[in-house]
C-alpha cells in the first residue's frame, strides 16, 4: 500500500516541521522546555504536582496537559502551583503532536514563563514518534512496571534525554532487579540523566527539580 | 483531510472484517479465545504465567504474544506450559491487528487446543481500536497505576468483557481508593466480570481460572 505509506510519511514530516516551528517560538521566548512520556499510571501527574511547589519563587511555571479526556491533570497542575495550565484533551489520539502544542502555546504569552511542563497521554509507544518541539524529553518509569521495560519499548528508551525512575518506595515489595533496568537502559541510551525517586515520600526530588532549574536559568 | 480520514476508515473497516474471519475460524474449532490489553507492566505476562500452570491437565492452550520488539514473553510463556506460543513482532506497532493475528492462527493447529490467549502489545489506547476477533477482551489494570484510570481512558474501560485488578498486594504501599476505581468502572461498563488478584502471592487466581476453565468448555 505504497499510497498509506506516502500519506504516513507526509504526516510525519508535516509534524516535524510544525514541532521545529514550535521549538523557534519556545526558545525566542526564553523558555526551557520539557516534553514528559510516560506509561499510563506511571506518575507523570504526581511528579509536576510535586515538582511545582518545589519551583515556587524560582521559576515560573506553565503545565500543558494532554489527555485523551478529562481535565483531572490540568487540575491538579493548577492546584500545585503551575502559573498557568492548558488543557489538550486529544479526543481519542493516542498523543499529543506538534500541531496540538501549538494550539496550546496559542493560549500562553510565553514570555512570563521559565519552564514549560508539557504531560503527553498516557503511552509508552506513540509519544515517541511525534516531536513537539521541546527541549528535553522526559520519560517517566515506574519501579512496579517492572526491569525489563528498557528492553520491550526500545524505541522509546532511547530517544528521551532524562530518565525518572518513580516509585522508588515500593522497591522492597516488586520484584524489580534495578541493575537489570540499569543495563537495559545503558544500552540503548548510555548518556540520559536519570533520576531514581518517590513521589510518594519526596525522596529524590531534589536532583530532579535542581536539574530543571539549571536548565531553565540558562 | 478527508482523504486521509477516508484512508483510515478504509482500514479500520478491513480489520473488522478480518477479525470476523478470524472469529469463525477460532470458533469453528471450538477454541474460547481472549484478548488480552493492558498498560506496560500491569501484568499481562505474568498473569498468563500464573495462569498456565493452574489449567495444566484441563485446558490445551495456545498463547500468541505481541511486542514491539523481543521474544521474552514468548519465553515466559512456553516455560509456564503453554502448549504452543507464537511470538507476534509487531515491528514498532502500537498495537495488534487481525491481520497479525491471522498470521499467528496460521502457525497453529487450532483443533488442539481449548484455549488461546492472544497477549497484545503493552497499550491502554490503541489496542481497543482494533478488534482481533477473539471471544472476549481482558483488561488487566493495575493498583499502582492508580484509580483514575477508568476516568482518564474511558473508552477503554468502556469495551472489555473482564477486567483483571492486579498487585492486590501492593494496596497498604500506595493511594489508591478501591471504591472511586469501582465507581468510574460501573458508570463505564456496569457488567464487565472483575476479578482482583496478586499474580505475586496468587491470591484471588482461583476465580479468574475458573471464568477461562468454565467459558472453555462451552
Amino acid at each position: 500500500m505504497p499510497q498509506n505509506i506516502s500519506i504516513v510519511e507526509n504526516i510525519l514530516n508535516a509534524n516535524d516541521r510544525l514541532a521545529e516551528e514550535n521549538f523557534a517560538r519556545i526558545e525566542a521566548a526564553g523558555v526551557f522546555s520539557i516534553n514528559i512520556i510516560a506509561s499510563p499510571g506511571a506518575g507523570k501527574t504526581s511528579l509536576i504536582e510535586k515538582t511545582l511547589p518545589l519551583l515556587k519563587g524560582k521559576l515560573r511555571v506553565a503545565a500543558v496537559d494532554g489527555d485523551i479526556a478529562t481535565s483531572i491533570d490540568t487540575d491538579r497542575a493548577a492546584a500545585a502551583g503551575a502559573a498557568a495550565a492548558v488543557q489538550i484533551n486529544t479526543g481519542g489520539d493516542c498523543h499529543l503532536d506538534a500541531v496540538m502544542l501549538r494550539g496550546a502555546l496559542d493560549q500562553l504569552d510565553l514570555t512570563q514563563f521559565d519552564l514549560l511542563i508539557v504531560e503527553n497521554v498516557g503511552n509508552l509507544v506513540c509519544p515517541a514518534n511525534f516531536k513537539l518541539g521541546t527541549h528535553k524529553t522526559v520519560l517517566v518509569a515506574s519501579v512496579p512496571e517492572g526491569d525489563d521495560k528498557p528492553y520491550k519499548y526500545p524505541g522509546t528508551y532511547r530517544g528521551v534525554d532524562a530518565l525518572v525512575v518513580n516509585k522508588i518506595d515500593l522497591l522492597p515489595y516488586v520484584d524489580f532487579r534495578m541493575e537489570y533496568f540499569t543495563q537495559g537502559v545503558q544500552v540503548l541510551n548510555p548518556n540520559v540523566t536519570t533520576f531514581p525517586l518517590s513521589c510518594r515520600t519526596g525522596e529524590g526530588l531534589e536532583a530532579w527539580v535542581e536539574w530543571l532549574i539549571e536548565h531553565s536559568k540558562k
